[in-house]
Parts: C-alpha cells; structure tokens; sequence
C-alpha cells in the first residue's frame, strides 16, 4: 500500500509537521554531542548551527558521559575509528540509553574492514541506537558483514537494502535509515521515501555525516523519532535543492547548502518536499 | 571613567595602530604554533594565511617544544581535548614560557565538564597564558567551575563576566579576552571594548577558535600584549561587518570572511572600528 | 636540452594526455586511501570527490591493510604525525608496496622537526614511496635534515632544489615533486615544469597536501608515474587559474577551485596548460 501524503502533516494527526519540528528545533536550540570523524566536524558543526542546533563534539572517554548527559542528542560516527574512539562511543552511547537521549549510529564505511564490522556489532549490541543511518552498502553491511563496500561510498542501490532495513529496524525495535537518490527511512512497518535532493549531495564529503547529525538535532526535539528523522531528511533534501540552484560545483554548493539550512522557510519546505509513505 | 578613543592609535604614545600592527605582521609573517581543536584546524589554518600569518599544526609529544621554539606565538585550544594532547600543551606552553614567547590559551566549553575544569587549572597553572580568550561562560567557569557551562556555546552575558575577567587578569598578571556582541580585553586596570562584528559569527563554528589564533599573530609581533590583542579583536569585528555584506548565510560567510581578512585596508578599519576604553 | 611540448600528449607517444588521463580516472572513480593529516582531511576529500576520484581516510592500525588492499593509490601525509599514525602509515605503506599500489608522500614540514626528519627517513626506508610531493624547503630536507625549515611554509627556491630532487629519484628510483610558482616533476633524468597555477594557492592551507592526493588518484588509473604525476600537477595548477578568476581573496578561491576541479574540460586544459621538459 502507498499512500502519497501530500503536505506531510497530515499524514497523521500525531506527526509534527516539518516546520513545527523545525520551529522546535529553532526555539530549543538542543545541544547535540558528536563523537564524529575528523573529515567531517567543521561542515557537520556548521550544519548543525545553521539549522539552529549547537553542537559540541568531545570524544575524551574522561568526559564523554558528562558531555552526553548535558545534551539533547547523541550522535555516534565512525568514519575515522581508532580503539580509544570506540571506547568513547560505547561509554557514551551507554549513558545516553540510561538517560533516554536518542543515539544516532552512522556506520560509516561498515563492510570496508573487519574493524568496523566489529565495532558496528559492539555499537549495537551495547547501544542500541534509536536511529541508524547509512547508504545501501552500509546498512546492508550491517546485516551480512560479507557484503563488499567500496570505501565509504555505496555500491548497493537503495532499493536492494529497503527489505534489509525492514529486518534490521523490527529486530532493533528503532529506525534505519537509507540514504541515496531517495532516501527510506523505516521502523520495520512504515517506509518513509523523501525524493528531495541533488546529485552535488554525493559530490560533498559528509553530506551523509551532516545528515546523521541532523537527525540528531530533529529527533533531540521531538519524542516521535520516526517523524523527526523523516523530518530531518526532508530537510537536508529540500536544502540540496535550494542549494544546487545557484551552484557551479560540489564547492560553492556545499556553502549555499549551508546557506540554504540557515534560511529554509514553510514556503520553501510546502512547495518542494516530496515524501510517500508505505505501510505493510 | 569612559573614554571614547577614535581613532585607537591616539589612545597612548606607546600603542601601535592597528594598521601598523597589521603592517608589522604582514611583513614578518609569524609562525603560528597551535595545538587545538580537530573541528577548526582548517579554518583556523586560513584565517592566518589570509591575515599573513603561516600556520603550523603539530601536537605530538616529541616535536611540540621544537615546533614552538621556532614560533613566535603559541595558541592552546581545548576544543577536543585527549589526555595526549594535554601533556602536549603543557610541554609547549613551558618551552614557550622559557622562550618569551606569548601563549594564547582558548579554554573552550570549561565548566562542561571536570576534565576541562581541570584542564584550565593545570594550563594556567603551569603555563600562565599571556592572553586568555573565551566567551562570558567559559571566562566565568575559569574562576568558578561550578558555572554551568552549555557546551561550548556562552550561556552567560558579557557583562556578567567583566569583574571576573578584571580579577583574573590582575592575579595572573595577564590579558583576558571576553568575545561577545560586545567584546572585553582586559588587564586587569584597564577595559578595553569593541563594538564590532555581526550576529553572523555566533553562526560559524570556530569563529571564537580563528579569533584566539588571531591574537597569537598580533602578540606575535607587537610585545604590547594588551594593544595587540585589542588590535586583533577589531580586525575579527570588522572583518566580520565586511563579510556580512554580501552573505546570504553563515556558509557565505564563512567565506568571505576570509576573503575580508585578506584584503581588509586602512581605509575599512578607519571607517568602521568601534573602540572604547575604560580604566578604573 | 629543453623542450617546449604543446599539446603535452605530443611528448612521447607512451603518454597519456592529460584528458585520457583524466577520462580515465573520471570512469574509474578510484578508491584514494589517505592517511593524512587533520587540518586537510576535509578539502581533500572534497577535492578528490570533484575531480571524480573516492576518498577513504583510515588510520587504526588494525584496519589499514585492509583499505590500501581495495584502494588503487595510497597516500601518506604527516601534517600532524603522532606515533600511532606513523605506525598506520608504515603498515600501509608495506601492504601497498607489496601489492604494487602506488603510494605517495607528502612530507609536510620535513626539517621542523626531528620527529619528521625521522618519520620521513623511515617511510623512504621502508616504504619507498613511488612518488614524493613537497615544497623546496621539504624536499631539501629529505636530503639534508640539516636545513632549516619555517614550518610548513617554504624558504628555499624550487631551483635550488632542483639538483637534490633529481639525486634522490635517481637513487629512490622514483618520482620528486617539487611544488611552487613552477612546479618540476622528475624521475632523474627528465624534468617536467609546470607553469600554471595562481598565487592565492598559497594563501590556502593544504593546497600542496591537495595536490599529493590529486596525484593518487591519477597515479591510480595510469601506471606511467612519470606522466600521471605531470598530469595531476597541471590540472592543480589550471584549475588555480580557472578558480582564481573569480575570487576575491583565499576563501572564495577554496570554493571556486573545487568547483574547477569539477568542471574542468578539455578547452581549458589546451587553452591554459604551460609544461615543459627537459631531459640530461
């Protein structure tokens, strides 16, 4: 069954509206804690402050639980991995979960090495993120540690993981999200599609990482977290829109992408989010 | 007592205008020592090659003294703090220390967690830092960690946090910096205030980083630490009042204001610099 | 002897024009490894992503092996070395030799530090890498750790270290890179120059560590070295001309040259490329 859903909140009378969620976010202005990669933390940081987030990235294990338990969000990222990170991330993760703070797992590069298939195992069986967000390969990396990534980009289509991301969110009892061409997200029974975006999105690195941390920063602000990160990804493509507009290149749309988080408005999300929902 | 001082060289005999300093730097281009944070070492890198400054990044135990021997400024910046880099600051700051070579210490988010708290304790304990930079909170929490510090984001007004910055400055003999909407530079006696910059920076990570860094190219060639450092903090303001012309959002901004540190003139610093100073 | 070679694809019939060159890579995306330092890690993701190639920065020793293994250049890079990152890098380094991935090797501020004069000895000793990139000073250091250098900016002229760098591939049996206002590239015998580029390369950090990266990539899809290099060296320097066109100062030309290393074509590369080459 698909149901188009055109505006969005209408969907269902419990769901927040995009630019409720996003007025949320603006007023509350929640503290989300990356524990992230190096590649990443400048563009993520100024992502989350041009949506109106404040981000704080801290990744001591002396002071990764007090961090966490001052924050809104936890956002756990492991595209340059090393031992101490993980430690980190593990003590992290476990003191957001005694604390209900959502964690949002972004498996970066999962199938790529032994190490990272390990990690991503030990992340969630010891954290259980609320939210998982990756592309094809790496959600289905997750799944079959057999399944060959190319590096940190995608070698699977979306579609191919979809039934992978079903299984993974009922047996996790979270969301798992796909990001690609149209992104999925999913909590086992309802799928998401948000056909928003721009191919210049692939072209930027850690535009994947960015979204992850703006889940972290809608779902910090709003208990239903299927909506948030389905809000949160609509979001980011909407923006990519905006931002490829006036853009020659993936450098001057990674700035008016920035630019784009900073100004996006009601009129901009009613007249171009495409989103469609399935329920088994 | 409050004194209006335009233009800011008539202010003392003794004190370098900010155009000569800026001439002064642009000419030796100091080698800027930074031991900081993983999230701004590329904007932090830029500023100072656009201001005419040359960067160094290096925080390996084994190098530090050497690469701060050869320095004219060093700038220690907690942002993502590790055990490692801690020791790593200790040794350079003592080696800068040794050498007279003046030591910014950026002590960002102290009071969010004990291991900054502890962190700034040791730092000014051990290095005594010529100039210290933060934002009201993080000032605050220097003289009291049980303030309760947001992240790295101020949850503290400015002028909550100038008797503080007087009494730090006038117990460790040194120049302490409050970065605001208005921004302090104190020693202790007397207040200097800048009135510069645009809403735009708070939007920018770092932009507190890129300031510290900043004033370790000042103090780097001018050994009137209070001059220098009120000198850098109006090039930051106004920089940022350029930038903001013609940026749409903080991604724009980030960019040009770059852009402004390279060709800012005497001309803009004449027309716009909003200094005022104030001495018990 | 000295030979003006317009259009270089002339030069010798072996060669790769830089158009195949880059065709080639542009089709086959390949995989980058980067062990590199954190002030770049961001702009050098990006610009590979631009030119078409697929960057995957890992640095934990226990995963190393496995991503040079399914990457097609591996480069090393020690901006910000610290002991477990040498480690890594010389783990790499071997697994790549051993499966005849070209490594390349950045030097960043080769002489500042016994820690680098080491560290360079051991990669050359260990690893030898088939083509080193750095400024005048870094390159003489590799020589002569003797040489002072100002941290990670030059202070030698590229001809004087001409002489050095054609001593050293002669006895490494590999490609020196001498960057600057003219770049050479040599194997020993023969000296390519290259004369594009734009001074506000200099004003950008990384830009010589953009450049190491550049060069895996087309070493990764063109196994002449020699040429490969060349051809990465040229497309640096006229995607500085195509970038500087529309800058202002260094932070709008870090935007514009991504965009140029995305966009850039065959009417620019035969419009602007400005090589020549010797030969004893």
């Amino acid at each position: 069954m698909c149901i188009r859903v055109l505006p969005f909140q209408n969907h269902t009378q419990k769901m927040n509206s995009i630019e409720e969620n996003l007025k949320q976010l603006q007023k509350k202005a929640p503290l989300v804690h990356n524990i992230t990669n190096y590649v990443v933390m400048n563009s993520t940081a100024n992502a989350l402050l041009a949506i109106g987030a404040s981000p704080v990235m801290a990744h001591a294990i002396e002071e990764v639980e007090e961090i966490t338990s001052i924050s809104s969000a936890l956002v756990l990222n492991i595209g340059t991995l090393s031992n101490d990170w993980i430690k980190a991330m593990i003590s992290a993760g476990k003191k957001a979960k005694s604390l209900g703070i959502p964690i949002v797992f972004d498996p970066v590069g999962a199938g790529a090495s032994k190490l990272r298939n390990d990690t991503c195992a030990q992340i969630i069986a010891e954290c259980t993120p609320d939210i998982i967000r990756g592309n094809a390969s790496e959600i289905m990396a997750l799944k079959d540690a057999s399944i060959s990534t190319k590096g940190v980009d995608s070698t699977k289509s979306s579609t191919d993981a979809i039934q992978i991301a079903k299984q993974l969110a009922t047996s996790l009892e979270n969301i798992i999200v796909i990001s690609g061409a149209t992104d999925y997200i999913t909590n086992g029974k309802k799928v998401i599609s948000i056909q928003n975006g721009s191919p210049l999105m692939g072209k930027v690195t850690g535009m994947g990482c960015t979204a992850s941390a703006v889940i972290g920063a809608f779902t910090g602000c709003n208990r239903d977290y299927l909506n948030a990160t389905a809000n949160a990804m609509a979001i980011m493509g909407i923006a990519g829109e905006i931002a490829e507009k006036n853009s020659k290149g993936p450098g001057s749309f990674q700035m008016n992408f920035i630019d784009a988080l900073y100004t996006i408005n009601s009129k901009a999300i009613q007249s171009k989010m495409k989103i469609t929902s399935n329920e088994d």
